[in-house]
């Protein structure tokens, strides 16, 4: 086996291993429009021009296209909206998870910036790690897409969310 | 002693021990003006509204009037757009004790939200911890301003920039 | 004003807006001898030989002299046993202010280290940021003293602490 | 498709982008050996009972059994001897990657607490996520084994290690 397939195969090991599909709750069954319905009333998501690209059970992705005015000094995406996309994504990602008549709040959440955020798409794709009675443990990777197809990651985060019960 | 002089005594005591001031570098006269040059340059600043307001050796603090287009599903700030004055504020404080012909770059960040973002007016304030040749380590506050001029504290971030050499 | 002073009166400035006594719960009388107690029964504290030092209200400090068997690769204290007396702190920190009845239980933190920790002893003080209900963020520095007396921040630790119920 | 089926074929989609392979840089041919004599050197790893049990490229796994004097309050393994292996773990991943003639230490790491750390056995096991000529990212999981050989994830760890040239 060559390096990269030791890599992978180690991988694959570490995920037949894990125990996230044990711990899946019972769904709403409207989690989906109800995940639609909150993300079109973030009025950021529209100045931003964010738009939900996928929605599963524990699972959310969020995609936003490049704009020159969501930038830093460099022309990179600022790393607030690189987080942005991905505190939605977890956000979303826990509360798919979570019973009905509830919310979903951040608690805190970590990034680390893997590489200068350019490109033509970024795609934000969450996924619940532990998902509690109160709280739930999400990470996120944000990849860019180059006009070429090419996709990188350029960030990833660990973060807490909260369920606040109605 | 009251309980509160006590915790205000404590936390005295705590910052008359620290280091921050035994580890400031010599500064680049003009760190100020390159401060404001980059800050213009952050076109995401534009879109939502910051300013720069206050730049000091290794202090720097932005504001952010409330807008109804920057927040998420409740008419809070979203925890993205705390994040993105947190991260701008941290890291120009850790720029401004970087040597000349230098850029920095965010490493990595944590947020913690400690309470829902609502208010008039928010300031990002960052202070740098260390300073290191390659890595700076910083922390922002971002606090709430109301109408009647009350401050709470939102947001707390603990991150970490580099230091790149053009 | 020097630099240095200013940086200080930047410091001083940011600690007199803070909120933090404002929101201080009223607290159980018996607060210090209950952390006292639960300290003792930390078996892992007497393994590496570490003392509580400081029990205040919102404020924990434990101290931990230097031995070579608590050593990482280059004889500097490992930065899992750096986490080991932050966290401890910031846990009795963060209870100290949690009512009767109740137990605390560490969510997440964020260690950020800043030197190698070399010394003859080394103190983690930690301070309660925000307390809530259920949550309870925290802060903790970690200093290494040298024999000389010489202080230096070694690490910063930024946690989440739970209030359980019994 | 079950549900938990989806969760597994959006899992496996998500690694099958990822570019971790790509960036895997050339490799000292002596890693495993310089590895093992740098875990030897921990005195930390003797004196909990610690084991390196994996070395591969990029991934490094670290076991430890449970021992009543490595605990907490409530007899489960305390945070910070968690974050001990699990550091360790990331910054020997990390490490396995880097050029010959340089060393590595934690810049930072964040960890989330997601159960009681109870069991006969942990272990970390750690993955790099991006690998940098300077800073590399590393992940860990720390899974608890019991006597009946069930596995639970027990925390998760993402933190940053820093190659310094000898």
């Amino acid at each position: 086996m060559s390096l990269v397939q030791r890599f992978y195969a180690a991988r694959a090991r570490a995920y037949e291993r894990s125990d996230l599909a044990r711990n899946m709750k019972p769904l709403k069954p409207s989690f989906t429009e109800e995940i639609q319905g909150s993300f079109a009333r973030q009025a950021i998501m529209h100045l931003i021009g964010a738009e939900l690209s996928l929605v599963e059970p524990g699972v959310v992705e969020i995609k936003l296209p490049y704009r020159a005015d969501l930038t830093q000094q460099n022309g990179y995406l600022h790393a607030g909206i690189v987080t942005t996309i991905a505190d939605s994504a977890c956000g979303y990602a826990a509360y798919s998870l979570m019973p009905a008549g509830s919310e979903v709040l951040s608690v805190e959440f970590k990034v680390n910036l893997l590489r200068p955020a350019r490109g033509e798409m970024f795609a934000a794709r969450a996924e619940v790690v532990k998902s509690g009675r109160t709280l739930t443990v999400v990470r996120a990777d944000v990849s860019s897409i180059a006009g070429s197809g090419d996709k990188e990651l350029v960030a990833t985060m660990l973060g807490t969310m909260i369920c606040v019960r109605k």
